[in-house]
C-alpha cells in the first residue's frame, strides 16, 4: 500500500466515510518488499500485530542485516532468532541499538519503549539444559510486551522443587512449559493450574529421546487439560503463541 | 472436600479469619472419589475450571455411567468423549437429560443453564471428513460456556472458499483450525489472523499420511506464528485450551 | 532329567560324594519334552525358580492345554498369560482347579498352597483402562508367592490422587508402574522413592501416541534414577521381575 | 556404438533401407565406455534426450573430471550436481568453458549454444534458505533449453506475497514449488494453476521436520489435484522432469 | 457465480470492454455451493480444467449423492474415487447415466461425449495385485479426455515381459508406472525412454514393505531421471497429473 | 517358445549346428502368457531352475486358478503360497492332485515324483507360534527338491533345547532359522556351525516388536557371520534361496 | 532444610515426641538450593539414598564445578556422568580429591570410604566397544557401594565364551548385561540365570542398528523372563538401579 | 586347546581311538585368549572355517595390534575391517607383510598362500560410489579362498550396461549385487540368474534414502527369489557368507 492510497483511507475514516474497523482490515494486506533473495512482508505488524521476525538459521549474516535493514524502515522494534554472534555484529554495525541474547541466541533492536502488559506469563523449564530454550521463548514475550516470570530446572524427579513455586504459577494468565528427556513436566502443571499451558519439547536427552521425539510425543499425549504444543527447541512459538494470548487478557 | 468443611472454610471467609484468595486456592486441592477401577477428581472443577471429562474409549460403560453419577454428584454439568451409542444409552437410563452429540460422539448432560462468553471461537475444518473433530471440539467449547462458529470444508486447495469467509475470522478471540492430509490449513489463517491458533491433525487421508502424522508434522513445523498443536483427532483438547483462551478475554 | 538320575544324585548328596550347591547346579540343566510343536522345558522351575509360563497369543486351546499338562506333570502351578475364555476353557476340563483372571486374561492353576513373602510390591496405574495390564502384573506377582498392594488410577494430571498415596508407597520393596499416553507417572515417583521402579507401557491413547511408543519412549528417557521399563503391555515381564527382586529382599 | 558402424546405419537410412524411426531405435541403445570406477553411458542423449548428468556427491574431483571427459567427447553440453568448488577447479582445468553456478552448486559446460523453447517453466520457493534447491533446479532446466521464471520467498504465511505474482504464475506450462517446513505451498499453488506441479520438499527446517520428512510428507498428500513430488532437495530431479513436460509443448 | 453475472460478463467480452483473456480469469474465481457438510468448489473446471472429483472415503453415500448433484448441475462429467457399490447406488439413483468401474473403485457420470487427445497415456503395473490403483489412474484419464494403454504384470522380476513392450512405451507422451513391494519398475523403465514418468507406489507387499512405504522410498529415490512421484495408491494423482502433462502436448 | 520352434531348437542342437550351451542361453529368455491381469512366465522354470510361484494374497480364486493351469500347461509341479483355503478348492476342483499344508497356507501340485538332493536343509524356530512360517520354508524347500530336517522351539532362552541338537545343527548344508520377538536365535546358530545361515523374522510378539522389526533389525546387526536376511515372515523366500544353495553342493 | 530445624526435628524423636518413620518422612521432603541455573536438590540422599547426581551433557565446566560445590555442601561423595576432561579439571581445581575414570567419562569425589555390600553386581557387555557403557555402570554401581564383576566381551557370536562363566554368573544378586548390534546377549543370560537382569542397549553398530534402536528392541521382546530395559548408552541408569536392587538383598 | 593335547587328540584319531569326525567336533569348541577388553576367540577358525576377523570401528589401533597379535600366533592370516590408517600402520609394525586395501578400509595379512576353489563370486555395484562396499566384500571373498569376478556401475538406469554382462554373470555360483539409492539391481539381477544373489544396499543417496533404508527395504521386499539381505554398507558380511556359499559347490 503506498503513501498516497494510505492518506485516502485515512481521510475517509477522519470524514466517517470508512470506519476505522473497516479501515484496519484494509490496512491488514497486501505489500512486499522484494530483495531478491526475500519479500519483506512490510505490513505484517499490522496484520499479525508484530512485525516480521527473522529466523537467522541457513541465511547469511549480511542477508539477515538486509532484511532487519528493510524491516526497521517500516517498524520501530525488531526480534531476529537462531542469530550466531557473527550475525549479530553485522545487525549492530547498521543498528547500534542491537543488543544480543546469548543464551536466547537472539538479537533484538528497541528504539521505542515497549508499554508492558499487566498480565503475567510463566516460563518453567525442566532442567539447565533447557535454558537457551526458555530464554528464546522469554525474549519473545518480552519484546511482545510481555511480562515474563522465569521457573527453571523445576523438573518432576524433585517433586518438591514445582510444588514449592506453584502458589506463584497460578497468578500467570498463561504458561509456557519446557522438558526435554521425558517431557513429564507439562503434564504435572497442567493438571495444577487453570490456564492455558503451551508445552515446548527440547532436544536435551540422548538415546531414545531420539532429538526431542520422546519428549515431543509425550506432551502431545498429556492427559492434562488445556495443554497445546509447539515443535522441538521452538522457544519463539512459543513466546508469541503466548504473547497473542496473553493479550486477550487486557 | 465434604459440606461441612466448605461451609466453615467459607464462614472463615466472611468472618475475615481467611482471605478468598486463600479460601479458593485451599478448594483448589486433595479429595478424591475411589471407586475401586477409577478415583474420581471431584473437586477439579474448582481447580480446572471445569468439572473432570470422562474419555470412554477403553471404559465400559457401566463403568463410564458410574463415574458420569459420582461427577454429577458435585457437579452441575457432565461431558464425556468417544462416547458409543450404547454408552450413551447407559446414561441417560441414569440421567434423563442427558444429551448424544452423534457426530462429536460425545454425551453432555446440561442440568444448569450455561451463561456465554461474548467472545468467540472459531472452528475451521478443511474437508467434509474432519468434521466429527470439528464437532467434539465444537461440543467441548459450549458446554465450557462459549460461543462457536463453524467453517467446514474451506481447505487450501480453493483458497478462495477460505478468502470469502476472512472477514467474519477476524472476529474471533481464538480459532480452531483442524485439516488431515497434508495439514495446510492452520499456516494459511495462521497468516492472516493476529489471534491464538490451535491446530488439530486428523487421521483423514491415506498412505503417506500415516494416519495424521503428516498433518501432525506440517502443523508442528508450521512457517505461521502463533500456531500450537495438539493430538491427532484431539477435537476435545482443542476445544478445552480454546475455552481456556476465550476466557482471559472477559 | 528322569526320577532314576534324579535319585542318584541326591544319594550322592546325602552320601556326601557331591556338594549341594553342585547338585542344585546340574539340576539346573538340559532336558525338554518335545510335543512336536513345542519342547516344554520341564526343569525351568529349577533354574528360574518358576516353571515355564505359557503365552497363549497364538497358540490354540489345543495346543496350550497340552503344554499346560506337560507342565503340571512336573510342577505344582501354573500361569498362562495373554489367554482367551475359549482357552481357559479348555485348560479347566483338563484341571478343574484352573482358574480365570478376566481382567487379566490369565490363567492359573494353584495346586499347592504358595507361601508368601513379607516384602510387598506395589502396583500403580496411572487411568482404568490401564487396568488390565495391572492385573496381569498382579496376578503374576502373587502366583509367585508375593504380596501385592494396588493403586489404580493415581496419574498425573491429578497429582494428589498420587500424593495421597505416597507414605503407603514407601513401604513397598519394588514398584511396579504402569501408564499409557504420556506415560509420565513412572518419572514421579521414581523421584519419590528408594526403591527400584518397573515401568510399563501400555497402549492406551490414540492418535501420536502410537499404540504405546509415545508412553515406552518417556519411560526410557525418564529423568528419575532407578527406573527400568519392560515392553508395552507387558505386565506379566514386570511381574515377573519385581518377584525376582523382591526374592532378593527375604 | 562406433564410428563406422553409426555411418553404415546412416547411409542405409538415406537409401532408404532403414526408416529413420527404426535407426533412431538402434541408436538408442547399448554402449558404455568402461572407466573402471564407472561405466559411462555415452549414447543416453539419444535414448532420454539429455547426455549423463554427473551426482559428484561421493565422488573424487579426479573421477567426476575423468567422467565429463568422457561424456564431453561424445555431447556439447555437461552438467554436473552437488559438486563442491574443488570439484568445480578439476573440471574447470580440462574445459575452460566451465562455469560454477555457487547457489546451485553445480557446473556447466555449453559449448554450443541451446536453443530455448517458448514454454516457461516457473520456479517458486517458500523462503530464502529454499534458494539453493530452487536454484539447482533453474540450472538444469535451462541448460536442457528452457525459460525459467523465478519466485522466491512467496510462503503460505504471507498469502499476498503469492496472490500478487497469481497472473504471472498462470502463463507457464509447469511449476515447480519447492518448500521446508510444512511444505504448504505446493498444495496452494496447486489450487491457482491447471498446470501440472512439481513438488519439492527441502530439509529446511529443525525438530519435528526431521531434515525434511515433514514437508515431503505435506506434498504426497496434497489435497490439491495434478501435483507430484520428487526427493527431498532434488532440484535437480524437478528441473529434469519439468523439461520433458515443457518439451511437450513445443 | 449466477447465470446473470456470467451473461453480463460474456456480453462485455462479446462488446470489447472486457478482453477474453481478462474474462476467463475473473470466471476462474470465488463462488461455493455451501452444503452445510461440504463447500462445493463449482467454478473448479474453470479454473482447473475439470470439475470437483468426489473423494468418496469417509463420506456417506448421501453426502456423495448431494455434492455429486451439486457438481452436475454445473458441469456435464463426474468422477467419484474411493467409492464402495453403495455409494454408487446412491448416485446412480439420482443419476441414471452413472457407471461404476468395479476394480477401480470409481463412480463415472458421462453426460456428453468426452473428445479424446491423440496423444497416449502408458499406464503400467507390476503385478496383478497392483491393479486396481492402474485401473484409478486409467478411469481418470480416460474421463479428462486421454487414450490410454495398458500394461500390466510387467514387473522386474521377468524383464523380458517389460522388454517384449519397450517399442510400444516409446509411443507414450507420458507413463504411469505402478508397483508396490521394491518399487523397482519406475527407475527401469525411466531408464528407457525420454518422457515424463510418474510412479506410483502401491500397498502391495507384506512385511517391511509397511504398506507401501519401501516402494514410495525407492521410487523417491529412483536413479533414473524425469520422474516424479505421488501418494501411495494414489491412481487419482497419477492420472489426474499425467492428464494435465499429456495436455501440453495438443 | 511352442513346440515346434523349442523342436527345431534342439535338432539343430543334435546335429551340431548349435552348441547345447547356446541353446540353453536361448531357452532362457522371452516368451509370456498374457492372460490379462497377468503374465504367465512359463519359461521361468528353465532361467530360474523352478517355475513360477503364485502369491496368491491379493489375487481372487478364480485368478489363482487360471494362473496355475497355465503354468501347469508347460510344467509338472506346482507352488502357490499364502492360500486361503477358498483358493485351495479352486485349483482342487481343476487339478485333482493339488494338496493344501494347512500350516503353511501353501498349495502344492506333484504329477513327477521329486528327486531328492543329499544334502539337507535345517530348519529351527524359536517357538510354536512361528510354526507356519517354518512349515512354508519348508513345503518350499521340499517340492525343490531337498531333505528338510525341522527343530522347531529351540528359542535362546533356554539354551539348553538348542544345544541339544547341535550336532545334528552340522549335518546341514544350510540352516533357515526363523525367530520372532528379539530375533536372537539366528546369532547363535551363527556362532555354531560354518554354513550359510538364512534368517527370517517373524511378526511374533506384540508391543515393540513392531509386527516383527525387532526381530528383523536384530537379524540384520547380528554379530555372527555368514548370517543373510529375508523379509519378515517370508518363509518362501528362505526355502527358495536354501534351495539354490543347497543345489550347489551336488 | 536448614540445621536448626533438623536439630529440633531430632530432639523430638529423641524425647520420643516423634518416632523415628515419621522423622525420616519428614526429612525426605522439600528443600533446594537456588543456583539461578539450576535448583540443587540437597536432600536427595535422604530421599532416594544417594546425593543428587550431575549429568554434564550441555552444562559448562563452571556449571558443573557450581553444582558439585553445593552437593558436597550436604554430601561426602560426588558422582557425575558424561564429563569431559575439562570439566573434571574445573571440578579438581575445587576438590582435589576428585578422580577422572576415563572410559567411563565419569567423575568420582569420595571423601568418606564406602561400606560394600556382600551381594555382588555382575556386569557383561558383547563386544570391546561397549566398555564405556559397562564401565559407567561400573562405576557408578561402585560408589554406590557395591562389588562389581566384569565380564568382558562375551557376546553370543562365541558362545563358549559366555557359557565358560556361567557359575561365575550365578553368584550375582542382579546382572546388567549391555551389547549393541542385535542385542541378543540379555535373552541368554537371562534364560541361564534366577536373578534380575538389567539390559542396556548400546550405540555400537552401523547402519540398521540405527544407533541403538535395533539392541533396544530386541531387549525389549526378550522371550526370557526376569529382563527389564534402560535407554541406549545408559550404564549410568543401569548401576544406579542395580544398586536400588542389590540393596534389598542385605 | 594348547598344542598338547592337540597333538594327543590327533594320535588317538591316528589310532582309530576316536573317529575323525567326533575329533573334529571336539576342536570346534570352547577356548578364549581373555586380552581384559576382548576374548579373543582362538578356535574359530575350526568351528567356522575362518578365524576371527576384527572389526576396527570403535577399536583404538593398540587394541587393534594386540587382537591382531593374538590371533596370528593361532592363524596364517588375519582380516580386519572398518580400518583407519592409523589403524593399518599399528598393525603393519607388529607384522610387516600387513597389506591395506585402501578403498575397501580393510587390512589383510596373508602369511600362506590362500589356495582359490575354482567356483566364481560375481560382485556387482550399481554406482562408483557403491565401489567402498564392493571391495570390502571383495577382499573378504578373496581372502577366504575365493575368485572374484566385479562389475562396477551397472545400475538399472542404464539397463544395457548390465544386459551386456549377462552371459558372464551366468557363469557365477553366487552373486553379490550392491545398490543404494532405490537399490532396484538385486531384483532385476536376481529375475536373470538361477544362483543365490546376496543383496547389500548401501547408504549412497540423500533425502529420503535415510542413510540406505529405502535400498534397504526394497532389497528385504523384492519380488525377485533367491535373494538375501545384509545390514547397510555390510560388504564383509556378503563376502563371508558367499564364500561359505561357494565352499559347497566343491
Amino acid at each position: 500500500m503506498n503513501e498516497q492510497r494510505a492518506k485516502t483511507l485515512l481521510q475517509n475514516v477522519r470524514q466517517g466515510k470508512t470506519s476505522p474497523q473497516a479501515a484496519l482490515r484494509q490496512l491488514k494486506s497486501l505489500d512486499t518488499h522484494n530483495l531478491d533473495f526475500a519479500r519483506v512482508d512490510g505490513h505484517r505488524s499490522l496484520r499479525k500485530g508484530f512485525p516480521e521476525v527473522i529466523y537467522c538459521e541457513g541465511k547469511s549474516p549480511v542477508q539477515v542485516a538486509k532484511i532487519a535493514g528493510k524491516i526497521l524502515q517500516h517498524n520501530d522494534n525488531l526480534l531476529a532468532t537462531r542469530a550466531g554472534k557473527e550475525t549479530y555484529r553485522a545487525v549492530k554495525r547498521a543498528f547500534p541499538k542491537a543488543r544480543y541474547h546469548e543464551a536466547a541466541r537472539a538479537i533484538t533492536v528497541t528504539r521505542k519503549p515497549i508499554p508492558k502488559r499487566t498480565g503475567i506469563i510463566a516460563i518453567l523449564c525442566a532442567g539447565t539444559t533447557d535454558i537457551p530454550v526458555a530464554e528464546e521463548a522469554a525474549v519473545t514475550a518480552e519484546i511482545m510486551g510481555n511480562r515474563v516470570k522465569r521457573f527453571y530446572d523445576v523438573g518432576v524427579a524433585g517433586l518438591h522443587r514445582l510444588l514449592a513455586v506453584n502458589e506463584e504459577l497460578l497468578t500467570a494468565n498463561v504458561l509456557i512449559v519446557i522438558a526435554g528427556m521425558e517431557g513429564a513436566l507439562p503434564s504435572v502443571v497442567g493438571g495444577l493450574v487453570d490456564k492455558p499451558v503451551i508445552a515446548v519439547p527440547t532436544s536435551v536427552g540422548y538415546g531414545a529421546s531420539f532429538g526431542g521425539i520422546a519428549a515431543l510425543l509425550a506432551m502431545l499425549n498429556s492427559c492434562a487439560s488445556g495443554i497445546t504444543v509447539v515443535n522441538i527447541n521452538n522457544g519463539f512459538g512459543a513466546g508469541y503463541a503466548a504473547s497473542l494470548i496473553n493479550q486477550l487478557a487486557q
